[in-house]
């Protein structure tokens, strides 16, 4: 090729870069043709108006206050905190309404308020609170400033072209480049992880980047850092590691290979998840605005459409998370984050109706492209209900680290969700509750998950912070629904063992109609303990609504004290069994979170099985146990060392089994009748479960029965070495001889 | 006067007689001329046609099913009492269906239910529960055979006409005349009381009657039994005098005379008005159709009228009554005792049309004249919004035994509304809560009252009865929000004493817009202890929400502990004070309440104020109280002693002050912020109250203040001896002057 056609060549090439990556404003997230199109179509579309509406109100009414930008001082829920996060909320809107309504004052408002951020930005050290692993400027961490920084780098987008030449340069200069450096290069600890506070920062600094149409930035968020120096033993204030041994990569590329098993899911579960989706859609809107040439919705096999999905999906039937490790409870898919998720994967990841029924209840929608296309599907009533399912969503980048099994039976009043969490630990924000599970009816919580301890964002309680009773209580095993040995948590409570393993799935099956099953084994969580577990949601008219079966199986060489306690809420209504209350309440232990729990009751049973009954939410709610006479029943209730009460003292039965080597719990829960407080009608207000029987248990079989007050009787056999569906077994019970095929043998007596 | 003319005239009045009293059925609730109208409008009223339809599909799916009328056996809560309820239910809407709809299978529906009664009712002695001081035969209290009676008069009248002379004489001779005499003269310890159950008792016994055209029951239903043998000390189950000293009457009207107040309140509390205001309306409605010349609802200045109005306003903001005295929480005024007042009183008390907005909550309506009256007037769209309003109900027959006194300030999200006790005991029913309060706002219950303890119908805790801890917790002083003297009940925790006593209002005033104030005196609740309490409701826009301010002075000759907890729910935030958490939790005393609490923290102030906040319902909650060092601030909570788990484990929290002769307790409560699990944002979570203080305290004078963070400052002065409004003041505060009129000086500064 000659000099000169390679010139031309390259010549085109610059002519073509600079046309592609051509700047127009806005382009971020709302785009110019966007604007033009929500301008038109606004008065027909009364979710875009009313959503459009809101942000009015809410930033007129700001706006009469007049700009407040106050030197950082408090943490989390304090004043300058509070005030510096809704002015990036209020900026961002304010840059959106400049767009849709062409109404200058919000330009000059997005405008004031910047240079009043540039101006104070160059003062300032880091922030004095002084707390974070990696503080921020704005805030106490970095985390919120990377927040920060997402947000104002739409308003930026907004008003870009609408600001002089000058001002544009004053704000990258004193303001965008160095916060978008203290974030990446003066930060590596908090900016070169695989970890949700590294995708905030690589998203904040890609998307100033984009708009400043800066490549070393876009780079740099793309893939990280080049060098960062981290300690191999460096930690978060969480305790987590800040690089995980191996991690070889850094930035958002990173971030979407590791933080995701192939399913979707979130090792750090749902809670997380939902905090983290929104830089993940928001800057991949941007990645698809400016680079839609990367496909970035496409990337590992529609990776972020599959998560916003499993996403949803990891909810109860009033859309709120399940709050597996550290959760609070009440957050729900109603947040902004899953509005924006909702409406982008909608749009961009293949116009999913039943994401439109979401849409409906979240009852608003991003102003831009994405809102726009959801309000029309909506207004031309293509809206599906969304049908949630069960899933067995494998955890790990490579999908190969356990599970998050959910199984979902009935339909209505009907409705049943187990939640079964044979997953890696989670990383820092993970519980020790290996084989756990959860359960969830019509109404919400039955068998809960403690979620966190933690009031985000109220200063009361320890500046919104996690508490010390999350690292006390609510992350060892005796606050959830798994057995514990010897009262120590699994892997001794330490999160660098628990992140050395995972749960194994042994089976699941949701396909059929009067069972739905899931099966885990746990080997690692005490040292020379094997513990088994299986799950089951049984559907069968002669029980009002599905009822729950749960087979737990523990083996050891030498005898241990084995416990498991189920967590519920309410009132007890009824045992079967006599039991003292002593007269004076202790804690129950020094650790592991037995110091924070009294004993309220104890007793034993005289036959073979337990029964407790108990009230909540006006339904009935039992629990019966295949015991035997030496097994000891508690009734517990959190609250002890808690001085400055932090925890809510709820309840919980605990079986404890003591100097066993074998055990096998075998319960039977039922959700059943109601009680009416105006009628005061009590309809079906006892369990209809007889018996609940072990029959037979070896190291090859595992089989449990249980009967109902009409004798009707049911069996569950369990092979315990061999999942395979195409495995031959045969069993005799009790004289009767069992052949069958796979994991597992059901059978209800007609 | 000839003797012709005399026989003449004697004459034409039997002929009116006989017009006027013949026998038209049905004529007890629906009418011959409803039915008409009723059939010609259905189709253009929809509530009419929705509540026809869930009685069909009720009644339809219930005689699929077949008849069932077991020999009685249970108790509350088991299958023959809610198979005979259900029974009683059922018989009265088909009866109602096979008027409307003229469908014979309704008719033979209910004639072979009664068949299967009159088969079975000669047969059965008193029901073998034995739990009863007035045993009945189907169930196992005469209340419930009364209730049954009043139903199935109603499904009699409406298929009398359908019946063969036969059939009625059968029914008459074998269920009817018995089961009447069974409530009355065999039971005249039930029959001849002035209480809520002979209410149920003659209303049944006079709505047979009329269906019968029975004179006699009539009678015996409007005046009583004639003799009843009632010994002075005779007793029922919940410890109350069967005939109060100085009872005259017996029989409806002695009820409509004595029940209630002028006011319209009814001295055992709304939970109690509830139910007793279903056989009040339901036999005026007979009466106005049998004997319109009775004019029952203008009877006593249109009593029943004015008590349906005040059992409305009893209400908090989700229609749930007020728990005061023995009352179970959730029973609201969508009950069905309610749907009737509410038609009955529209359609035969003067058409207000606020009521129609309640009847619209209820969402059905009677299937009556009444509910036709409703249903079209709504139709018509009459409905205006119910107007709740400050009142002051005196309580007692003549008025004169005490008050019940509502506050109400603010609107929507400000709403906030106290109740303040100053009544009589309320008879067997009544709680020990001399001068207590409660407060709501507009989420419901902020310091509740507890209310009974009993699950009522609930088989599994004491057959749905009264518990054992609902006379040693829930009618103890400790349980309300009131003052106790040295841990010992008002009267000593005595029913009889209690009976003689009553509060003192000593002023009411809810005209004022910046403050609404109530004052009441208590001289007899301790031998030589005088109380004397105020609150009030402070509107004013410095606050986010109308405040509380609470005054009580307690004077005695000698010195005495006393004690004023408040109780309340959620999660405490935090104190200003230091406290010490006991390792150990112990009952807190051997009597009284105390028995049942166990203190969880203990501590003093150094500086004036003690201060506490919590959490609940996603609203900040705080409370300030004048204290001094020596004052003992305790934080304790329910559930000691509770071998069955009947109790709600709530917190409450306790000043207590020792050793004094005089006191005064002083203190602002205060609603504030909200949280948003969401968006995760807390707004206004802190306290605005800087510091209350207490500035005079003489037998003439209580002067106290409290002042906001911005150093806003409010003044009240209390006049203690002469409430008089043309009453001249003069005092001298802190080298202040204050002259003015009336009872109280309310001092906002500018």
């Amino acid at each position: 090729m000659s000099k000169l056609k390679t010139y031309i060549l390259f010549l085109f090439f610059i002519v073509l870069a600079n046309w592609a990556y051509s700047q127009t404003h806005p382009n971020l997230i709302l785009t110019k043709k966007g604007v033009v199109e929500i301008r038109e179509q606004l008065s027909q579309l009364p979710m875009l108006q009313s959503s459009l509406q809101q942000a009015i109100d809410l930033v007129d009414g700001e706006m009469l206050k007049g700009i407040d930008v106050p030197v950082p001082k408090d943490m989390a829920g304090g004043y300058t905190h509070n005030r510096h996060k809704k002015n990036y909320v209020l900026m961002q809107k304010a840059g959106v309404l400049f767009q849709i309504t062409q109404d200058e004052k919000y330009a000059v408002y997005v405008r004031d308020m910047l240079m009043e951020y540039a101006k104070m930005y160059p003062t300032l050290g880091l922030h004095p609170a002084n707390r974070s692993y990696a503080p921020g400027k704005i805030f106490w961490q970095n985390l919120n400033d990377a927040n920060w920084l997402v947000y104002t780098s739409e308003a930026y987008d907004c008003v870009y072209d609408w600001l002089s030449a000058k001002e544009r340069k004053k704000l990258e200069k004193d303001l965008f480049r160095p916060f978008a450096d203290h974030l990446s290069v003066d930060s590596p600890q908090f900016y070169n992880r695989v970890h949700n506070h590294s995708t905030w920062g690589n998203a904040a600094v890609g998307m100033i980047g984009f708009v400043m149409n800066d490549q070393e930035l876009i780079d740099r968020a793309f893939y990280g850092l080049k060098s960062d120096n981290i300690k191999a033993d460096q930690k978060d204030n969480d305790g987590g590691l800040i690089k995980m041994p191996g991690q070889g990569q850094a930035g958002f590329f990173a971030q979407l290979d590791n933080l995701f098993s192939p399913d979707g899911y979130y090792t750090e579960g749902p809670y997380y998840q939902r905090y983290a989706m929104y830089p993940f859609v928001m800057f991949a809107e941007a990645i698809e605005n400016y680079r839609p040439e990367v496909k970035i919705f496409e990337y590992r096999d529609s990776l972020l459409v599959k998560a916003v999905q499993t996403l949803l999906n990891l909810t109860d039937v009033n859309g709120l998370f399940f709050p597996i490790n550290d959760a609070l409870k009440g957050m729900s898919y109603l947040s902004r984050e899953l509005v924006s998720s909702v409406d982008i994967v909608y749009h961009f990841g293949g116009q999913d109706a039943g994401l439109l029924s979401v849409a409906e209840q979240q009852g608003q929608v991003m102003l831009d492209d994405s809102g726009l296309a959801v309000a029309k599907a909506i207004q031309e009533g293509k809206q599906k209900a969304y049908q949630k399912k069960s899933a067995n969503y494998k955890d790990g980048a490579a999908g190969n680290e356990g599970a998050l099994g959910i199984l979902r039976a009935g339909k209505g009043e009907n409705e049943l969700c187990l939640v079964m969490k044979n997953t890696s630990q989670g990383m820092g924000h993970g519980h020790f509750d290996k084989l756990s599970f959860s359960l969830y009816d019509d109404k919400g919580e039955v068998i809960p998950d403690y979620g966190a301890a933690r009031y985000v964002n109220i200063e009361q309680k320890f500046g919104g912070g996690y508490l010390h009773e999350n690292t006390t209580w609510a992350k060892q095993t005796v606050a959830h629904n798994t057995v514990v040995v010897n009262e120590i948590s699994h892997f001794g409570g330490k999160t660098d063992t628990g992140n050395k393993f995972h749960s194994e799935p042994y089976f699941f099956d949701a396909d059929q109609e009067n069972i739905q099953i899931i099966s885990a084994k746990e080997n690692n969580a005490y040292p020379g303990v094997k513990m088994h577990r299986t799950l089951a949601l049984i559907s069968d008219t002669r029980f009002e609504k599905p009822i729950l079966l749960d087979v737990f199986c523990v083996n050891s060489d030498t005898a241990q004290q084995y416990e498991l306690p189920y967590h519920f809420t309410g009132q007890l209504l009824s045992t079967n069994y006599e039991y003292q209350c002593p007269e004076v309440l202790t804690k129950m232990g020094e650790s592991y979170g037995y110091q924070h729990l009294r004993l309220e009751a104890e007793g034993q049973v005289k036959g073979g099985n337990a029964k407790v009954s108990w009230l909540a939410n006006n339904r009935f709610y039992s629990l019966t146990s295949y015991v035997s006479p030496e097994d000891k029943l508690l009734l517990v209730r959190l609250g002890a060392n808690d001085p400055n009460f932090n925890l809510r003292q709820e309840p919980a039965f605990i079986i404890r089994k003591n100097q066993q080597k074998d055990a096998v719990f075998v319960s039977v829960v039922e959700v059943h009748g109601k009680y009416d407080r105006v009628t005061e009608f009590a309809d079906n207000a006892f369990s209809s479960i007889s018996k609940v029987d072990l029959l037979v248990n070896t190291d090859e079989y595992t089989a449990v029965a249980f009967q109902d007050k009409k004798e009707n009787k049911w069996v569950l056999i369990l092979a315990n070495q061999e999942a395979c569906k195409d495995s031959k077994h045969q069993l005799n019970v009790n004289g009767t001889d069992y052949m069958w095929s796979g994991a597992y043998h059901f059978i209800q007596s007609k």
